[in-house]
């Protein structure tokens, strides 16, 4: 469970770590980056909460550090950001017969793969949301530093398009664990049935019964998951975005929400002119960052 | 002198350009890009003035338009970012006949070649100072819109690593004619001679007579240029860049300027655990916006 180090960079007012760690679940070495702000080196004695950041299709962990730009917000607020990778890695990881960016590698959908051949190392759900977090947990805990980051309590999830996806997808599931205390999502596809995207990966790593993708469907678990602490979801959509329409239809969302504890909660804030880029992102980001602060108690 | 566009997105408040031109100067089609704030887009009545930034070795316009992160600073003081290309590009354009990234395309170092087989494409000192200001001026009066960006007049000049070097370079060269009324660099070269990206380069592009050298050198054009107007050059460095001490070496400036009416007036900051990335430069373009927005009249 223990992390290698690829690299330290000091970024704003903190310090970005490039890590590896060899991981149960996907059997293969992970690539993480997490964002530690200057509260964490000023020793500040409260607690400092994560954001976990799922990026899109072809993204590894480097994208979003690079051009999402929290860093300035993970100061401003008090939080970490942690940006797992979007898949596993390898030659022996199996990869889209079809060589496409939309499956495979960079492209795992967050889920735990159940047909062969993926299902070996496509466990990106179990990884994500229980083995990455407790490994983080415990490598700070032997530096002595676990005391002021928190990686398991007062955690949020974001993401952008898949990693969108899998951001609501999984505080939905793991909503009655109350897992994660906060959630928004960038341009997110929120449902896999009748979007070619979702159709591929999860024909592929779920096989065709499309009732055991219902498991992983926002749309399908906004019905079914009760909302009894007043939560909302915050995301925001680029008019221009080329996949607006045919891939992500965030509105799928509010629209199966309706007449549940979920009606009015999904916040989908169109934008004019921005399209699916980091551009988009980085505008974005200080109002996600902002909103998870209220919600982790930070502000 | 007309300019195609490639794309325009939408970026915090205002727009990202991406243009290409045929320039007379490199005989090739440019790439530029260029941020307009949301005050260009508000229609305020007084005049936006441009900062220009000069990128470093291997970059094109996209790089500092996606990582540098000037755009929440040119919205907040109102400023516009023009962001050229770091040499001419082209299957006719000769490169470095070692293939390395450190001359040829993409490393046009800012300088009018004298030599064969460079000269006739590498005069990136004309097409960026003179040529690309007046086409863009020209673009956006045809648009009715020239007189609320000032691309000749109210204008500052910036950079990283060669762009730093190419910043400081001109600043100099056009002191007396006053052309840039405000000069930052990030990691700049600041000296060609004794360092090997610079003997290479301006070997290549100037010839090995090293006096032909100094018409660009910020440590030697430092001792001829007076200083008539208080000007400050600002400056920072990473301590943990890997070409600090062997490329960069931005004391010599300073030291250069002893004994001259600059002296005290190179502001070398450096800071600690910073690397020579896109990290380095994001963390410290608010205090290079804060500077530049202060010289050109804006705070």
């Amino acid at each position: 469970m223990s992390f290698q180090v690829d690299g330290e960079v000091a970024s704003c007012g903190g310090r970005l770590l490039k890590l590896n760690h060899e991981s149960k679940e996907t059997k293969t070495q992970m690539s993480v980056n997490i964002y530690l702000p200057q509260q964490y080196y000023t020793k500040q004695t409260s607690k400092i909460p994560v954001i976990y950041y799922l990026s899109g299709l072809t993204c590894s962990p480097q994208n979003a550090s690079e051009k999402a730009f929290w860093q300035p917000q993970a100061d401003k607020y008090g939080f970490a950001v942690v940006f797992p990778d979007t898949s596993p890695r390898g030659d022996e990881v199996p990869d889209d017969p079809e060589n496409g960016w939309d499956f495979g590698l960079s492209a795992g959908f967050y889920v735990d793969a159940t047909q062969d051949p993926y299902k070996k190392n496509y466990r990106m759900f179990s990884y994500v949301h229980d083995e990455l977090p407790r490994a983080l947990h415990q490598h700070f805990q032997k530096q002595g530093s676990s005391s002021q980051l928190d990686f398991l309590d007062n955690i949020a999830i974001t993401g952008h398009s898949m990693g969108g996806f899998g951001a609501i997808s999984a505080f939905l599931q793991l909503r009655s664990a109350n897992k994660y205390k906060s959630c928004s999502a960038f341009a997110p596809m929120v449902s896999p049935s009748g979007v070619q995207w979702g159709e591929k990966a999860f024909g592929g790593y779920l096989g065709n019964d499309i009732t055991t993708w219902k498991k992983y469907d926002p749309a399908a678990l906004i019905q079914t998951v009760k909302n009894t602490n007043n939560d909302y979801i915050l995301i925001h959509q680029g008019t221009s975005d080329p996949f607006y329409k045919k891939q992500l239809k965030p509105e799928l969302l509010q629209q199966a929400a309706k007449g549940t504890t979920w009606e009015g909660k999904i916040d989908v804030q169109l934008v004019d002119g921005f399209d699916h880029s980091y551009y988009f992102i980085s505008t974005f980001v200080p109002k996600h960052a902002e909103f998870h602060a209220k919600n982790l108690g930070l502000i």
